[in-house]
């Protein structure tokens, strides 16, 4: 069952991407190429599938055009992690297993693909086959999500300022909330407001994105422990050797997955108003913890 | 008269920035700190002065809340040009007379502060005080603007490719059109959609921004090569030593403001269906060529 929703949700991404973005050979070649080689470069689409799954739960069935909200948040995920990849900031030359965007096209066109990627999002989502209303609230969801203020950018900067300063337990949970929870929370809640959810069906999509997001943030700092570059398609051990701070760091191993498990328990009873409808959701809320094995 | 209109502009629009922007004490503060370093840098917030005034001729008055429009202008024309700025880009120590956000502020901030700029417009047009069909077609008239098909985006990728290899005069137009004229054109228009405009109404204020936009873009390559460092607020003679593709380069000085005053007079007459309300929309247009003398 999960397999086949995860299969469909990459499958749906993908065909929408494919279809959305322009060309590498729409003019000026070289950033659509840019921003194709980091979008097709292998992502889970986890986002995506979270927010295609939110809106199932909520309409009954998987609403029409759904996967361009997907492809949206995708977009903006991505665009995130290539300016994250530059020398100025990560500085890595690896992502998914392939050379990062400014390795292949230089630091200018990933810099400038990372801001198109952010552009081309906003113009899906004005396009998005929902009423105005549902568009500027999943916008502007998005937007808060994605910004300054405990958000991704926020935690960004809060995560290049923590460096080497191993910040207090209350600190990194709002670096992981805001860098990584905000955008998945952001994903489940615009996926229910695509599929038209009320207050209260928003609000249990939203707990349940706060926990799944700080409970994936966890599992991906344990997993930069224990697994080999080979295995996470990425540098292994940037975190500790950056002095990051994460929970595996604070806490240990062990302890660190006791509080994501917890965490995934907490987000599973947010979801009790959608009764089995949301065994998927749960499904894969325990699939995001389970990465670790 | 234009003078009160430039003045009260500027004002509207750096009161709008001062109480949407989130504070320089506000967490993290550093990103608060370089958004608003470049933001109020002294620019002449001309975008948003034309989109206010394209909503005026509309409307017959200024509309209330249309300074947040030009405040969401002003933050994705600074967010351009902080990116512009960087190392890997043009690599300017000064932009309107002050040092650039990265000199002050670092490149992996500067990166940042330009991402959450454009975040944050976003966020700014989702909650502007009109109907969210409005709403949605302004997002979309900016997203486009700023991309890489025929935007903000592709015209900044087709210069850094320029460079060095001095295309023919319709490239050029294009690289133009897109860098710059783009956005402009979208103040005009967006401030149209937020004035309420007919179809027509629309159509006219799109060709007087393409004409105004294009003419904008030769007067400021003009400026590079007449004026000092002091007097344009930032390094001079830049586009001659990367050797840029620019109207003057290709047409010389004198046949480039005559290009640039035939475009202003092509604009002012598609503003015929505006009357005489409309004089203030070519007093700007004027004034924009006469940055000259």
């Amino acid at each position: 069952m999960l397999k086949k929703v995860l299969e469909q949700g990459q499958r749906l991404t993908d065909v929408a991407l494919e279809r959305l973005l322009p060309p590498g050979t729409t003019a000026p070649a070289s950033i659509h190429q840019a921003m194709r080689h980091s979008v097709f470069a292998g992502g889970k689409r986890l986002r995506p599938i979270l927010a295609m799954e939110a809106a199932r739960v909520v309409a009954g069935k998987l609403p029409d055009g759904v996967e361009e909200l997907g492809s949206a948040l995708e977009m903006l995920h991505t665009y995130s992690l290539i300016h994250d990849d530059l020398p100025a900031l990560d500085n890595d030359d690896l992502r998914r297993g392939k050379p990062t965007c400014h390795k292949v096209y230089g630091e200018a066109i990933a810099i400038l693909a990372g801001d198109a990627l952010q552009t081309f999002a906003y113009e899906v989502l004005s396009n998005l086959k929902a009423p105005a209303e549902a568009r500027v609230r999943i916008i502007h969801e998005i937007a808060r999500a994605t910004g300054t203020v405990n958000g991704m950018i926020g935690g960004q900067v809060m995560d290049l300022e923590a460096e080497k300063t191993m910040p207090g337990s209350s600190t990194m949970t709002l670096i992981h909330e805001s860098k990584t929870g905000a955008l998945i929370t952001a994903a489940l809640v615009t996926g229910g407001i695509y599929g038209a959810a009320n207050a209260e069906q928003e609000r249990a999509l939203r707990t349940f994105g706060k926990c799944v997001g700080l409970a994936f943030q966890i599992i991906d700092d344990v997993l930069d422990l224990t697994q080999s570059s080979e295995q996470l398609g990425k540098t292994a051990g940037k975190d500790k050797s950056a002095q990051k701070a994460t929970y595996p760091a604070l806490f240990g191993i062990d302890e660190s997955l006791v509080q994501a498990e917890t965490l995934i328990g907490r987000g599973e009873r947010a979801l009790a108003l959608f009764g089995e409808n949301a065994e998927t959701l749960k499904e894969l809320a325990n699939f995001l913890v389970e990465r670790k094995k």
